[in-house]
């Protein structure tokens, strides 16, 4: 078969390297800013649709979360960038939905984008994109969609709980980080989940094209979750290392244990591809042991029958001069050759130890 | 066959980093304090189910050893973590009994996590996790449950055997540690046993399914036991090369000879996975043999009597007109072509080497 | 079958090193030269066949882009060789069309070796080779044929888009790259495309040979583009850690950026080797499967019909005495047997799951 | 088949470090003391059974040689150890045959542990645990058995031949390692001999199950070999780069000399263990060849017979009105249908280059 | 099978380290001396067979190329040794032809071994191993035989063509270096157009055993090329980076792209060596594929006619009372019943996708 060759002529994104344009799903979300303002003593919460609403925030003494929901709003997104003097190259990579996890240092800020990896209402997996300016006082989010995992988060702030309150903006970059990585464990978890299913189904079950197709379907999966999380290892490993000002040294000791996280969360997806890896050769084992048992069955009939049918064949001819066949008990005879031969095969057939 | 997908709903540990949440069997175990206090000329043990019991050798001239079995009673634990001043997160990875092996430093101390693999009884494995906290004078453990590896350690402190006695906490953690990696080789060991078992059957017996599954089954468990085992290889490196003063530079070199031993195990793991592995291709050879061999007879039989069947079956034939048939030797005759036809294809099947 | 061994005599470019021998497709080109001078306020455009045109712009507070197109005339590449005072080494590198990408740091300039890798009227992809020498001031750049990437980039400094008018010739050569590295992606997204068309094909369409080839095609297509453009990424890593005075430090932040876009290039390319690889795994499942049905069908007709025959042939047999024949319902009995053993045989079937 | 799991009870070392528990064929060698003493002037030899013998030659100017063989005289060595001053780790690991390949250095010895592989006789292959000290003014080494590889060193001292009598310990240690590494050499080139015999065999002989099982017992041997031999490269390695000074810097040229054998031996053994891993794939390949062949022989047989047989059997019936059977030369008719029939099935198969 | 174990006695090279032992084949070539002296004004050659007349040249303002073709004349050898001051080891190695590539640094010279290979008389390719000495004002080259790719380089010294007349020894060593490197780029180069031409007969012709064999063959020259080839890319880096003054700053340019090309002559080979390996793959799927075809013939043949001759089978039995045989269109309907299930039999096989 001749694949068709599709002729499709590929556009080039080649524009003034620092130009912002949304590659993603266009207009497909409204932007939301949703601002966060807090200290020890002080919290404020707003929900708008235009950033300069946080432009009030910008004093120093307070950490100003803003998050972005909806990347196609570039207008907004340049305004806030040029508040907090964002380099071009920053603003390009936040519109640019289809960039790998990295971390970018910049003299004032930095730079974080990873992927946000959850279940929608703990059912379906979501992939979004996410990038990340951490400054002096301010941390900026960019999601593509609504919806996200950091619910527990908001809560935490609000209410107080924990240490979070009487931090920094690092310390919230880390936490921000932390319910990331924690969503990456239980993805991965629930993956795992899957891989023993189907390691069950291929044990168990009559091995059959859908099992193999489904161990296919795994293989891409488990690398399309790779791809969006291993990434970050790195990014978080450079972080820890890294010697801006922007990042206190108590926090240093958080970021070493998401590091620790992030590590489990990579073992574990290594150890479950090579189970899935596992499983496929599994599978050709079993398929080839059933080829085994289906060509013995049909070797062994055959090698019975078949020289049995030669001899009938024989006293089937016509002959005018066959004596046996005037032979008184020829018949029987021959019916007692048969079973001693038919006999005698299935004693080779056991010493084979093919029965 | 599809799947059933499982559409359970993963819950994720969202909670503020630094909370303490038992994440192992709860309720399991009741909570025990087992607290040794020794120098060279002193030496004490309470057996306890309160930590509190402990506090008063928190002087700095003798080193003290608690050991605590059950990591649920939550209260205990914290009272102890505050005593000795340690870091939230520590409290948090105490409790974590999911956590891969690792060491932290802190300032006034170090933190170890490891795994404690060894023969309940001599036979079956159990796997535990266990995590360590040293600072001067003290060393902390917190194993999951009843039942460790420590026993002759505790007995040669007991009866002051060895250099032991006059040593610090630094001693007293190598030799924990020393007692967890002779038992590492020990089980490391009786797996090398079981390979060789499994290679003699895939030689002698006749392959069958089961045997690919016991394959399989000794291939997850080396998986398992990697995975405990092989990080810790990397927190004794770093102990080893760690600069911190709670280690005396007299205990480097038996830090390294434990160096030594767990590379040694870690040698031992690759080899067996690495002959595992190739036991199921040796395997896979075996079935191509036999599977060559059926083939082989299959051939010869229907090879030799399916023409010997089709001129039987020409002479069987009702015609009026077949002079043969009415010949006075004519069935003697064909008997004998048959036989010479027989012979030929023998020789033809020797000259292939396929008898 | 035994192959010819080509005993063809091969030839050793065995001449002194730093001399200059075009390794193309000689003669396919005329050489054209085209020369941009530009600063913030002037632009010059000469489109010529003569690199000499180009000697006024030498004085240093413009930026002067000489673009060679052709490399078979070796005196005019000698030329501008003098005048901008590169290395022997250098002259020879930039006629050898077969070098890998690299980059040479000499004192006066960088030298970058690299492939140019585009879709021509966006259809069909050429390779081109490609050097460029980057000195203060200047930019040279040689290619082997007429067509490049560039248009965009020509235009922009035309127009004065972007910030390229107002800086050095270090930025130049960061969006000649970047130009480059654009295309690199489009080309890599358009192979993940067929990639993923031919997986369709694997899956749905009827396994053949010529699916086995379009595999083995895309394969050596990948490791094409793979040894073109990987190289790339150590060019630029190196790039971006050179003390070189030629690089202003603010171009470093675009350098980075182009890194990170080779990376993400280069995990792509990683990505679809991997999927074109497992595809061929996948062929070879699915051919299994197809022949374990083959000889499934095989086996169940003939180990029906082969002990239904040999019965056949008794009752076929000329025996004088044979009592079941002369039985008044011996056939319609037989047939009965015949019948019942065809019943056993399907729930056997059944029962190994064959049907 | 479910194997017999061995519930043995496995004893664990648990010892307190740094004691000295033999770990090998227990009592299998009476202990020996060989006991060289020279320098460029003067030559002592003595043979004892008792390691005191040795400690009247401890003073500085001559280098004195010790070689105990039988490890399990713990009293002797732990005597020896004393006497010239051994850390209680090294002692315990001079009797741990089981050891692998170290190098560890104290402030007055360096402690290097190795395996002799040597051929008995010239044939039959030896693998010995050895360890060595290496002092100032002496090197003691450590045999389980009798025999080893040192018998033209011995002779070299003896005789005053080559360089070494005028030079130190550093230099007798190396002698000692390059007689140890020139017999790995001989032992992987005895084996590659080996895996060229049996690589003949492969491609010569008519594959069968021994040849299958002599490839993994080679597979096996190449693995045991190289567990042995490649760690000391690193030893060597380290040898070389130590700041010790016990080892003169005139000596450095020696040991990086033999850095250069070692890593030659390990790139054979490499190369062999390619090389094998191949030979069992070409193995697997030859078997696919012969089951093809074997089947299109079966294939053409079945192909050729099934329908003549078919045809026979229709003329075989006894129909009271079958037309044919009564024409005067029906039978010669028929006859040379099936004899067009079989050319032109033997004309497909032609096409079909089956034939 | 068993394997006649070759009970050889392997003797090993165990005399004192430095002792020079010729280990190669012996007397096969006389040995020959080549002496040429040159600086930028003067220039002598002299063809001898005694290295003594090159003793006179050792005057420090020329350089001197002596090279030495064949190794087993020792005394010249060492006579020539002990006028250029060398080391015990070095002279060794000279005469060692079995050595890998390397370098080693001495305080007075540089000693480079490696292996030439080229294609004698431009057809059939030659292995030779070669050392070579580089100090100040001298370069000594030792080869096994006569025959070297150094001639095109003598003509330039001889006619004072390029730079090298007045340059120093290191140029002279890159010069052989580059020789050496330029004919490594043609034999790879050849070896890629016969792998070309293998990929062009496992795809076109009739695949069988003589291209698994020529597979085969391929694998084992790349393995040998790679093995004399790669190790000198570590050589020449290290012949960049060291800090001799034997090497001039000037030289270095050129040693960098000596690095260059020999990189891509690494990278070719591994290309090459890919290429082969998924030749094999390539060939084992078309194999299965036929072995597919050649199943499904037989299938269809068998599935058609074995149900057709069981009928006819039926119809040939000896009952008496068999009601059918007497109908009068009995054996036609037969007949016919008979094609129609043929016919249905071949729709079967067509919506099953086997014809």
């Amino acid at each position: 078969m001749k694949l068709k060759k599709k002729k499709k002529a590929y556009k080039v994104r080649n524009v003034s390297p620092g130009t912002m344009s949304y590659r993603g799903k266009k207009d497909s979300v409204v932007t939301k800013v949703d601002i966060i303002n807090y200290n020890a003593d002080t919290y404020h919460r707003i929900d708008s649709k235009n950033v300069e609403d946080a432009f009030d925030f910008k004093e120093k003494d307070t950490v100003t979360w803003i998050n972005v929901n909806g990347l196609n709003d570039i207008v907004n997104i340049e305004k806030l960038g040029k508040n907090y003097n964002l380099h071009p190259l920053t603003m390009e990579d936040i519109v640019n939905t289809q960039h790998r996890p990295k971390l970018d240092e910049f003299e004032n800020y930095l730079f974080i984008v990873f992927k946000m990896l959850y279940f929608k209402d703990g059912v379906d997996m979501v992939y979004e994109h996410i990038s990340m300016v951490v400054g002096e006082g301010f941390v900026l989010t960019f999601q593509e969609a609504d919806g996200d995992v950091f619910d527990d988060l908001r809560e935490r702030i609000t209410n107080g709980k924990g240490r979070i309150r009487g931090l920094g903006s690092d310390y919230l970059m880390y936490a921000i980080l932390d319910a990331v990585v924690d969503h990456y464990l239980t993805i991965v978890e629930a993956f795992g989940d899957k891989v023993e299913d189907l390691e069950d189904a291929v044990f168990n079950a009559e091995p059959n094209n859908d099992i193999s197709s489904e161990i296919q379907e795994h293989k891409r999966e488990i690398i399309k979750i790779r791809r969006s999380i291993v990434p970050l290892r790195e990014v978080i490993n450079r972080l820890e290392k890294t010697e801006t000002s922007i990042i206190d040294t108590k926090t240093h000791n958080f970021i070493r244990d998401l590091y620790d996280h992030i590590i489990q969360v990579n073992e574990n997806i290594e150890l479950y591809r090579e189970m899935i890896w596992g499983l496929m050769d599994m599978y050709m084992t079993i398929i080839s042991n059933k080829m085994n048992e289906v060509m013995k069955v049909l070797t062994i009939i055959a090698t019975i029958f078949i020289p049995l049918t030669f001899i009938a064949g024989i006293y089937g001819m016509n002959f005018d001069h066959m004596p046996e066949l005037h032979s008184r008990n020829g018949y029987f005879i021959l019916l007692g050759v048969m079973l001693v031969l038919f006999i005698l095969m299935l004693i080779y057939f056991r010493r084979k130890k093919w029965l």
